[in-house]
Protein backbone atom coordinates (compact mmCIF):
# COMPACT_ATOMS: atom_id res chain seq x y z
CA UNK A 1 0.00 0.00 0.00
CA UNK A 2 0.78 3.39 -1.19
CA UNK A 3 1.45 6.46 1.39
CA UNK A 4 -2.69 7.93 1.26
CA UNK A 5 -2.13 11.64 1.87
CA UNK A 6 0.53 14.61 1.78
CA UNK A 7 0.51 17.61 3.86
CA UNK A 8 1.69 20.42 2.60
CA UNK A 9 1.79 23.29 5.54
CA UNK A 10 2.95 26.95 5.52
CA UNK A 11 5.68 28.63 7.59
CA UNK A 12 4.62 31.41 9.09
CA UNK A 13 5.69 34.69 10.73
CA UNK A 14 8.98 34.19 8.08
CA UNK A 15 10.02 37.98 8.02
CA UNK A 16 11.98 39.88 5.48
CA UNK A 17 15.29 38.44 4.91
CA UNK A 18 18.31 40.73 5.23
CA UNK A 19 21.92 39.80 4.14
CA UNK A 20 23.44 37.89 6.49
CA UNK A 21 20.22 36.29 7.83
CA UNK A 22 21.16 32.64 8.57
CA UNK A 23 18.45 30.27 7.25
CA UNK A 24 17.99 27.69 8.89
CA UNK A 25 17.67 29.63 11.64
CA UNK A 26 14.74 31.96 10.34
CA UNK A 27 13.05 28.08 9.27
CA UNK A 28 13.57 26.79 13.38
CA UNK A 29 12.26 29.85 14.82
CA UNK A 30 9.16 30.17 11.91
CA UNK A 31 8.97 26.55 12.96
CA UNK A 32 8.12 27.24 16.13
CA UNK A 33 6.09 29.77 15.45
CA UNK A 34 3.80 27.45 13.51
CA UNK A 35 3.79 24.96 15.79
CA UNK A 36 5.29 22.95 13.44
CA UNK A 37 8.10 19.99 14.97
CA UNK A 38 9.99 18.78 11.97
CA UNK A 39 9.84 14.88 11.23
CA UNK A 40 11.99 12.35 9.97
CA UNK A 41 11.36 12.30 6.10
CA UNK A 42 9.76 16.09 5.94
CA UNK A 43 10.95 18.10 2.90
CA UNK A 44 11.72 21.71 3.62
CA UNK A 45 10.86 24.03 0.13
CA UNK A 46 12.39 27.14 0.44
CA UNK A 47 11.84 30.44 -2.50
CA UNK A 48 15.02 31.10 -3.94
CA UNK A 49 14.25 35.04 -2.98
CA UNK A 50 14.83 33.66 0.77
CA UNK A 51 18.66 31.69 0.08
CA UNK A 52 19.36 34.75 -2.20
CA UNK A 53 18.74 37.97 0.07
CA UNK A 54 20.88 35.65 2.78
CA UNK A 55 24.03 35.34 0.56
CA UNK A 56 23.65 38.78 -0.67
CA UNK A 57 22.45 38.14 -4.37
CA UNK A 58 20.83 41.77 -4.71
CA UNK A 59 21.93 44.63 -6.43
CA UNK A 60 20.65 48.05 -6.20
CA UNK A 61 19.41 49.30 -9.78
CA UNK A 62 21.33 52.33 -9.44
CA UNK A 63 24.63 51.00 -9.19
CA UNK A 64 24.58 48.94 -12.53
CA UNK A 65 25.79 50.28 -15.28
CA UNK A 66 24.07 49.41 -18.49
CA UNK A 67 26.17 47.98 -21.51
CA UNK A 68 25.53 48.70 -24.93
CA UNK A 69 24.52 45.12 -25.76
CA UNK A 70 21.93 45.46 -22.90
CA UNK A 71 20.71 48.80 -23.92
CA UNK A 72 20.18 47.86 -27.30
CA UNK A 73 18.05 44.29 -26.36
CA UNK A 74 16.06 46.15 -23.79
CA UNK A 75 15.19 48.82 -26.41
CA UNK A 76 14.59 46.43 -29.27
CA UNK A 77 11.99 44.29 -26.67
CA UNK A 78 10.55 46.89 -24.12
CA UNK A 79 12.25 45.03 -21.45
CA UNK A 80 14.03 47.03 -18.16
CA UNK A 81 17.66 47.74 -19.08
CA UNK A 82 18.89 47.19 -15.73
CA UNK A 83 17.44 43.56 -15.40
CA UNK A 84 18.47 42.71 -19.08
CA UNK A 85 22.45 43.92 -17.67
CA UNK A 86 22.02 42.05 -15.07
CA UNK A 87 20.43 39.27 -16.65
CA UNK A 88 23.64 39.18 -19.16
CA UNK A 89 26.23 39.55 -16.61
CA UNK A 90 24.64 36.41 -14.74
CA UNK A 91 24.42 34.30 -17.95
CA UNK A 92 27.40 31.93 -19.81
CA UNK A 93 25.20 31.87 -22.97
CA UNK A 94 22.37 33.64 -24.71
CA UNK A 95 19.94 31.43 -25.88
CA UNK A 96 17.30 34.22 -27.38
CA UNK A 97 16.81 37.86 -27.31
CA UNK A 98 14.27 38.74 -29.35
CA UNK A 99 10.51 38.54 -27.83
CA UNK A 100 12.37 37.19 -24.72
CA UNK A 101 15.25 37.05 -22.95
CA UNK A 102 16.04 33.26 -22.16
CA UNK A 103 20.26 32.64 -21.13
CA UNK A 104 21.88 29.85 -19.93
CA UNK A 105 22.90 31.22 -16.27
CA UNK A 106 26.63 30.05 -15.00
CA UNK A 107 25.11 27.12 -13.35
CA UNK A 108 23.44 25.81 -16.32
CA UNK A 109 19.77 26.85 -15.40
CA UNK A 110 18.48 28.14 -18.92
CA UNK A 111 15.60 30.52 -18.10
CA UNK A 112 14.51 34.22 -18.44
CA UNK A 113 16.48 37.03 -17.46
CA UNK A 114 18.76 34.30 -15.87
CA UNK A 115 16.57 34.22 -12.97
CA UNK A 116 17.03 38.16 -12.20
CA UNK A 117 13.43 39.20 -10.90
CA UNK A 118 12.43 42.67 -9.59
CA UNK A 119 9.51 41.64 -7.92
CA UNK A 120 9.57 41.00 -4.28
CA UNK A 121 12.68 42.46 -4.07
CA UNK A 122 13.58 45.49 -1.54
CA UNK A 123 12.84 49.38 -3.55
CA UNK A 124 15.05 49.74 -6.24
CA UNK A 125 16.51 46.62 -6.28
CA UNK A 126 16.83 43.42 -8.22
CA UNK A 127 17.10 39.93 -6.72
CA UNK A 128 19.69 37.21 -8.58
CA UNK A 129 19.08 33.61 -8.14
CA UNK A 130 21.88 32.44 -5.45
CA UNK A 131 25.27 31.68 -6.73
CA UNK A 132 25.00 27.41 -6.39
CA UNK A 133 21.58 26.57 -5.25
CA UNK A 134 22.69 23.08 -4.57
CA UNK A 135 25.53 24.06 -2.15
CA UNK A 136 23.14 26.37 -0.15
CA UNK A 137 20.21 23.79 -0.30
CA UNK A 138 23.41 21.08 1.63
CA UNK A 139 24.22 24.36 3.76
CA UNK A 140 21.02 24.58 5.37
CA UNK A 141 20.34 20.73 4.76
CA UNK A 142 23.67 20.49 7.24
CA UNK A 143 22.39 23.20 9.67
CA UNK A 144 19.00 21.68 9.73
CA UNK A 145 19.87 18.21 10.59
CA UNK A 146 22.35 19.36 13.53
CA UNK A 147 19.66 20.71 14.90
CA UNK A 148 16.97 18.80 14.26
CA UNK A 149 18.60 15.03 14.02
CA UNK A 150 15.61 14.13 11.69
CA UNK A 151 16.29 13.30 7.62
CA UNK A 152 15.31 16.15 5.86
CA UNK A 153 15.31 16.92 2.61
CA UNK A 154 15.75 20.53 0.80
CA UNK A 155 14.18 21.86 -2.37
CA UNK A 156 15.26 25.95 -3.10
CA UNK A 157 12.62 26.81 -5.84
CA UNK A 158 12.14 29.50 -8.47
CA UNK A 159 9.21 30.21 -10.55
CA UNK A 160 10.20 30.24 -13.92
CA UNK A 161 7.81 30.09 -17.94
CA UNK A 162 8.27 27.10 -20.14
CA UNK A 163 8.86 27.08 -23.72
CA UNK A 164 5.96 25.11 -25.00
CA UNK A 165 2.91 26.18 -22.23
CA UNK A 166 2.00 29.54 -21.19
CA UNK A 167 2.25 30.50 -17.79
CA UNK A 168 4.76 30.06 -14.87
CA UNK A 169 5.52 26.91 -12.44
CA UNK A 170 7.35 26.76 -9.45
CA UNK A 171 10.53 24.59 -10.00
CA UNK A 172 13.35 23.54 -8.32
CA UNK A 173 16.76 25.66 -8.58
CA UNK A 174 19.06 23.72 -5.71
CA UNK A 175 18.34 20.65 -3.50
CA UNK A 176 19.90 18.72 -1.29
CA UNK A 177 18.93 15.37 1.09
CA UNK A 178 16.44 14.02 -1.99
CA UNK A 179 17.51 12.82 -5.41
CA UNK A 180 16.48 15.16 -8.29
CA UNK A 181 14.79 12.24 -10.11
CA UNK A 182 12.49 9.26 -9.12
CA UNK A 183 13.90 6.28 -11.39
CA UNK A 184 11.12 3.90 -12.00
CA UNK A 185 12.71 1.76 -14.67
CA UNK A 186 12.56 -1.81 -13.48
CA UNK A 187 8.87 -1.25 -11.91
CA UNK A 188 5.89 -3.07 -12.55
CA UNK A 189 3.22 -1.36 -14.09
CA UNK A 190 -0.51 -2.12 -13.28
CA UNK A 191 -0.86 -4.87 -15.54
CA UNK A 192 2.56 -6.50 -14.63
CA UNK A 193 4.97 -5.26 -17.21
CA UNK A 194 8.36 -3.83 -16.57
CA UNK A 195 8.94 -0.51 -16.98
CA UNK A 196 11.87 0.30 -19.09
CA UNK A 197 11.89 3.95 -18.81
CA UNK A 198 10.46 6.60 -16.41
CA UNK A 199 11.67 9.21 -15.14
CA UNK A 200 10.56 11.76 -13.19
CA UNK A 201 11.79 15.07 -11.91
CA UNK A 202 10.45 14.62 -8.28
CA UNK A 203 12.20 17.84 -7.02
CA UNK A 204 10.51 20.10 -9.71
CA UNK A 205 7.02 18.41 -9.19
CA UNK A 206 7.02 19.24 -5.57
CA UNK A 207 8.59 22.85 -6.12
CA UNK A 208 5.39 22.88 -7.92
CA UNK A 209 3.39 21.90 -5.16
CA UNK A 210 4.65 24.27 -3.00
CA UNK A 211 3.60 27.32 -5.10
CA UNK A 212 -0.43 27.22 -4.31
CA UNK A 213 0.90 27.97 -0.81
CA UNK A 214 3.55 30.04 -1.28
CA UNK A 215 1.90 32.32 -4.13
CA UNK A 216 3.56 34.80 -5.77
CA UNK A 217 2.38 38.48 -4.34
CA UNK A 218 2.41 39.04 -0.72
CA UNK A 219 1.24 35.95 0.81
CA UNK A 220 4.56 36.12 2.88
CA UNK A 221 4.99 32.10 2.77
CA UNK A 222 8.28 32.01 1.02
CA UNK A 223 8.41 28.54 3.30
CA UNK A 224 6.64 24.83 3.44
CA UNK A 225 6.82 22.06 4.69
CA UNK A 226 6.09 18.81 2.75
CA UNK A 227 5.18 15.78 4.89
CA UNK A 228 4.32 12.38 4.04
CA UNK A 229 5.94 11.73 0.72
CA UNK A 230 8.50 8.56 0.51
CA UNK A 231 11.27 9.71 -1.29
CA UNK A 232 15.12 8.63 -1.32
CA UNK A 233 18.12 10.56 -1.40
CA UNK A 234 21.26 9.78 -4.43
CA UNK A 235 24.10 11.58 -6.26
CA UNK A 236 21.66 13.42 -8.65
CA UNK A 237 21.24 17.38 -8.15
CA UNK A 238 19.09 20.24 -9.29
CA UNK A 239 22.06 20.85 -11.67
CA UNK A 240 21.44 17.89 -13.33
CA UNK A 241 17.94 19.25 -14.46
CA UNK A 242 18.89 21.30 -17.33
CA UNK A 243 19.01 19.22 -20.03
CA UNK A 244 22.87 19.58 -21.62
CA UNK A 245 22.89 21.48 -24.93
CA UNK A 246 23.57 18.08 -26.72
CA UNK A 247 20.32 16.41 -25.61
CA UNK A 248 18.37 19.71 -25.79
CA UNK A 249 15.11 19.40 -27.54
CA UNK A 250 15.46 23.06 -29.08
CA UNK A 251 17.95 25.13 -29.41
CA UNK B 1 -3.75 35.59 6.16
CA UNK B 2 -3.49 32.79 3.78
CA UNK B 3 -4.68 29.25 3.98
CA UNK B 4 -1.89 27.37 6.18
CA UNK B 5 -1.71 23.44 4.72
CA UNK B 6 -2.99 21.72 1.73
CA UNK B 7 -3.90 17.97 1.43
CA UNK B 8 -3.18 15.57 -0.77
CA UNK B 9 -5.29 12.12 -0.54
CA UNK B 10 -4.89 9.20 -2.65
CA UNK B 11 -8.32 7.25 -3.76
CA UNK B 12 -8.14 4.33 -2.67
CA UNK B 13 -9.60 0.96 -4.14
CA UNK B 14 -10.02 2.50 -7.45
CA UNK B 15 -10.44 -0.46 -10.06
CA UNK B 16 -8.63 -1.15 -13.09
CA UNK B 17 -11.30 0.73 -15.78
CA UNK B 18 -12.96 -0.51 -18.51
CA UNK B 19 -13.99 1.02 -21.81
CA UNK B 20 -17.94 2.13 -20.50
CA UNK B 21 -17.09 2.69 -17.05
CA UNK B 22 -18.75 5.68 -15.80
CA UNK B 23 -15.38 7.90 -14.36
CA UNK B 24 -18.00 9.56 -11.75
CA UNK B 25 -19.19 6.56 -10.22
CA UNK B 26 -15.53 5.05 -9.74
CA UNK B 27 -14.97 8.54 -7.99
CA UNK B 28 -17.69 8.30 -6.02
CA UNK B 29 -17.73 4.41 -5.16
CA UNK B 30 -13.57 4.77 -4.29
CA UNK B 31 -14.40 7.98 -1.78
CA UNK B 32 -17.00 5.82 -0.41
CA UNK B 33 -13.91 2.99 0.02
CA UNK B 34 -11.64 5.68 1.36
CA UNK B 35 -13.63 7.14 4.06
CA UNK B 36 -13.69 10.75 2.12
CA UNK B 37 -16.17 13.26 1.43
CA UNK B 38 -15.98 15.85 -0.62
CA UNK B 39 -16.40 19.29 0.29
CA UNK B 40 -16.35 22.75 -1.33
CA UNK B 41 -13.44 23.39 -3.21
CA UNK B 42 -11.96 19.73 -3.71
CA UNK B 43 -10.21 19.25 -6.39
CA UNK B 44 -10.11 16.07 -8.42
CA UNK B 45 -6.99 14.88 -10.00
CA UNK B 46 -7.68 12.12 -12.49
CA UNK B 47 -4.80 10.47 -14.52
CA UNK B 48 -5.33 10.51 -18.01
CA UNK B 49 -5.22 6.93 -18.19
CA UNK B 50 -8.91 6.56 -16.62
CA UNK B 51 -10.53 8.73 -18.37
CA UNK B 52 -8.85 7.15 -22.08
CA UNK B 53 -9.86 4.09 -21.05
CA UNK B 54 -13.54 4.83 -19.57
CA UNK B 55 -13.80 6.45 -23.02
CA UNK B 56 -12.56 3.26 -25.23
CA UNK B 57 -9.21 5.21 -26.56
CA UNK B 58 -7.46 2.27 -26.53
CA UNK B 59 -5.92 0.53 -29.28
CA UNK B 60 -4.39 -3.21 -29.50
CA UNK B 61 -0.94 -3.32 -31.09
CA UNK B 62 -2.06 -6.25 -33.73
CA UNK B 63 -5.13 -4.26 -35.30
CA UNK B 64 -2.26 -1.25 -36.56
CA UNK B 65 -1.01 -1.12 -39.84
CA UNK B 66 2.12 0.54 -39.62
CA UNK B 67 3.18 3.51 -42.38
CA UNK B 68 5.83 3.52 -44.44
CA UNK B 69 6.35 7.29 -42.29
CA UNK B 70 6.31 5.53 -39.04
CA UNK B 71 8.29 3.00 -40.14
CA UNK B 72 11.16 5.04 -41.04
CA UNK B 73 10.65 7.36 -37.66
CA UNK B 74 11.04 3.96 -35.67
CA UNK B 75 14.14 2.56 -37.81
CA UNK B 76 16.07 5.67 -37.14
CA UNK B 77 15.37 6.00 -33.87
CA UNK B 78 14.85 2.53 -32.36
CA UNK B 79 11.02 3.24 -31.50
CA UNK B 80 8.53 0.89 -31.55
CA UNK B 81 6.69 1.24 -34.78
CA UNK B 82 3.15 0.87 -33.87
CA UNK B 83 3.80 3.63 -30.88
CA UNK B 84 5.05 5.72 -33.74
CA UNK B 85 1.57 4.99 -35.96
CA UNK B 86 -0.29 6.10 -33.34
CA UNK B 87 1.31 8.86 -32.08
CA UNK B 88 1.28 10.56 -36.53
CA UNK B 89 -2.19 9.81 -36.60
CA UNK B 90 -2.83 11.53 -32.94
CA UNK B 91 -1.15 14.59 -34.14
CA UNK B 92 -1.42 17.63 -36.62
CA UNK B 93 1.69 18.21 -36.78
CA UNK B 94 5.25 16.36 -36.33
CA UNK B 95 7.50 19.16 -34.64
CA UNK B 96 10.70 16.66 -34.34
CA UNK B 97 11.41 13.38 -35.34
CA UNK B 98 15.13 12.96 -34.71
CA UNK B 99 16.17 11.54 -31.16
CA UNK B 100 12.69 12.29 -29.95
CA UNK B 101 8.69 12.28 -31.18
CA UNK B 102 7.58 15.22 -30.56
CA UNK B 103 4.28 16.52 -32.09
CA UNK B 104 1.45 18.60 -31.46
CA UNK B 105 -1.83 16.74 -31.17
CA UNK B 106 -4.69 17.57 -32.76
CA UNK B 107 -6.21 19.58 -29.55
CA UNK B 108 -3.28 21.54 -29.95
CA UNK B 109 -0.83 19.54 -26.66
CA UNK B 110 2.80 19.40 -27.64
CA UNK B 111 4.45 16.15 -26.36
CA UNK B 112 6.45 12.96 -26.92
CA UNK B 113 4.17 10.99 -28.89
CA UNK B 114 1.19 12.58 -29.18
CA UNK B 115 0.58 11.35 -25.05
CA UNK B 116 0.20 7.49 -26.68
CA UNK B 117 1.65 5.06 -23.77
CA UNK B 118 2.63 1.64 -23.78
CA UNK B 119 2.82 1.23 -19.89
CA UNK B 120 -0.26 1.10 -17.86
CA UNK B 121 -2.18 -0.23 -21.02
CA UNK B 122 -3.63 -3.70 -20.97
CA UNK B 123 -1.32 -6.20 -22.49
CA UNK B 124 -0.17 -5.59 -26.30
CA UNK B 125 -2.23 -2.32 -26.16
CA UNK B 126 -1.50 1.06 -26.57
CA UNK B 127 -3.61 4.51 -24.20
CA UNK B 128 -4.18 7.17 -26.36
CA UNK B 129 -4.99 11.00 -24.45
CA UNK B 130 -9.13 11.42 -24.31
CA UNK B 131 -10.20 13.09 -27.41
CA UNK B 132 -11.15 15.94 -25.87
CA UNK B 133 -9.95 16.17 -22.38
CA UNK B 134 -11.41 19.63 -21.38
CA UNK B 135 -14.97 18.13 -22.51
CA UNK B 136 -14.85 14.41 -20.31
CA UNK B 137 -13.35 17.05 -17.48
CA UNK B 138 -16.49 19.07 -17.70
CA UNK B 139 -18.47 16.09 -17.73
CA UNK B 140 -17.15 14.63 -14.93
CA UNK B 141 -17.55 17.72 -12.62
CA UNK B 142 -21.53 18.47 -13.94
CA UNK B 143 -22.31 14.45 -12.70
CA UNK B 144 -20.04 15.16 -9.88
CA UNK B 145 -21.49 18.45 -8.45
CA UNK B 146 -25.10 16.64 -9.27
CA UNK B 147 -24.44 14.07 -6.79
CA UNK B 148 -22.67 16.26 -3.83
CA UNK B 149 -23.99 19.42 -4.36
CA UNK B 150 -20.60 21.06 -4.06
CA UNK B 151 -17.87 23.25 -5.81
CA UNK B 152 -15.46 20.97 -7.04
CA UNK B 153 -13.16 21.48 -9.53
CA UNK B 154 -11.37 18.80 -12.35
CA UNK B 155 -8.05 18.26 -13.42
CA UNK B 156 -7.16 15.38 -15.78
CA UNK B 157 -3.24 14.92 -15.84
CA UNK B 158 -0.51 13.72 -17.97
CA UNK B 159 3.07 12.67 -17.17
CA UNK B 160 5.09 14.29 -20.34
CA UNK B 161 8.62 15.74 -20.66
CA UNK B 162 10.11 18.76 -21.06
CA UNK B 163 12.18 20.34 -23.76
CA UNK B 164 14.96 22.37 -21.46
CA UNK B 165 15.09 19.65 -18.25
CA UNK B 166 15.38 16.18 -17.98
CA UNK B 167 12.94 13.82 -16.35
CA UNK B 168 9.00 14.28 -16.77
CA UNK B 169 6.68 15.99 -15.16
CA UNK B 170 2.63 15.41 -14.43
CA UNK B 171 0.82 18.58 -16.01
CA UNK B 172 -2.59 19.23 -16.84
CA UNK B 173 -3.70 17.71 -20.50
CA UNK B 174 -8.05 18.89 -19.48
CA UNK B 175 -9.73 20.44 -16.93
CA UNK B 176 -13.19 22.10 -15.71
CA UNK B 177 -14.78 24.08 -12.49
CA UNK B 178 -11.25 26.35 -12.13
CA UNK B 179 -9.58 28.30 -14.05
CA UNK B 180 -6.10 27.37 -15.73
CA UNK B 181 -4.51 30.16 -15.11
CA UNK B 182 -3.71 32.15 -11.53
CA UNK B 183 -3.57 35.67 -12.86
CA UNK B 184 -1.38 37.89 -10.01
CA UNK B 185 -1.31 41.21 -12.22
CA UNK B 186 -2.43 44.07 -10.10
CA UNK B 187 -1.80 42.03 -6.79
CA UNK B 188 1.10 43.84 -4.32
CA UNK B 189 4.21 42.38 -3.66
CA UNK B 190 6.13 41.87 0.06
CA UNK B 191 7.49 45.36 -0.51
CA UNK B 192 4.16 46.80 -1.43
CA UNK B 193 4.65 47.12 -5.26
CA UNK B 194 1.97 46.38 -7.66
CA UNK B 195 2.90 43.06 -9.81
CA UNK B 196 2.55 43.83 -13.17
CA UNK B 197 2.87 40.49 -14.88
CA UNK B 198 2.41 36.78 -13.35
CA UNK B 199 0.57 34.39 -14.48
CA UNK B 200 1.01 31.23 -12.87
CA UNK B 201 -0.27 27.93 -14.57
CA UNK B 202 -2.13 26.38 -11.36
CA UNK B 203 -3.63 23.25 -13.23
CA UNK B 204 0.43 21.93 -13.82
CA UNK B 205 1.30 22.91 -10.78
CA UNK B 206 -1.99 20.78 -9.39
CA UNK B 207 -1.57 18.25 -11.86
CA UNK B 208 2.52 18.00 -10.29
CA UNK B 209 1.26 17.91 -6.67
CA UNK B 210 -0.82 14.87 -7.29
CA UNK B 211 2.29 12.63 -9.46
CA UNK B 212 3.91 12.16 -5.75
CA UNK B 213 1.29 9.78 -4.70
CA UNK B 214 0.20 8.40 -8.31
CA UNK B 215 3.84 7.17 -9.08
CA UNK B 216 3.92 5.90 -12.71
CA UNK B 217 4.14 2.20 -11.64
CA UNK B 218 1.76 0.04 -9.67
CA UNK B 219 0.59 2.27 -7.35
CA UNK B 220 -2.99 2.01 -8.16
CA UNK B 221 -3.75 5.33 -7.45
CA UNK B 222 -4.66 7.01 -10.39
CA UNK B 223 -7.01 9.05 -8.52
CA UNK B 224 -6.43 12.63 -5.91
CA UNK B 225 -8.06 14.72 -3.81
CA UNK B 226 -6.37 18.30 -3.39
CA UNK B 227 -7.74 19.98 -0.17
CA UNK B 228 -6.90 23.36 1.14
CA UNK B 229 -5.96 25.43 -2.20
CA UNK B 230 -8.51 28.51 -2.66
CA UNK B 231 -8.84 29.13 -6.35
CA UNK B 232 -11.08 30.60 -8.88
CA UNK B 233 -13.07 29.25 -12.03
CA UNK B 234 -12.98 31.25 -15.18
CA UNK B 235 -12.63 30.51 -19.17
CA UNK B 236 -9.65 29.42 -19.45
CA UNK B 237 -9.23 25.86 -19.92
CA UNK B 238 -6.09 22.94 -20.25
CA UNK B 239 -6.50 23.73 -24.11
CA UNK B 240 -5.17 27.19 -23.15
CA UNK B 241 -2.14 26.19 -22.12
CA UNK B 242 -0.10 24.96 -24.95
CA UNK B 243 1.64 28.26 -26.61
CA UNK B 244 0.57 28.82 -30.14
CA UNK B 245 2.91 28.99 -32.91
CA UNK B 246 3.59 32.67 -32.77
CA UNK B 247 4.57 32.53 -29.31
CA UNK B 248 6.48 29.93 -28.91
CA UNK B 249 9.85 30.24 -27.86
CA UNK B 250 11.47 27.39 -30.23
CA UNK B 251 10.14 25.52 -32.88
Amino acid sequence: MSKQSISIMALLGVPIIEHGDDVADVILKALETSNIQLLDGDLVIIAHTVVSKSEGRIVRGDEVSVSDRAKEIADQNGFDPVQVELALRESKEVIRSDGALITETKTGLICNFSGVDHSNAPKDSYVLLPENPDRSASDILRMLTNSTGVRLGIVITDTQGRPWRKGSVNLAVGSAGINAFKHNRGKQDLYGRTLKRSTVCQVDELAASAEPLMGQADEGIPIVIIRGYEYEDGSERSRDVPRPKSEELFR
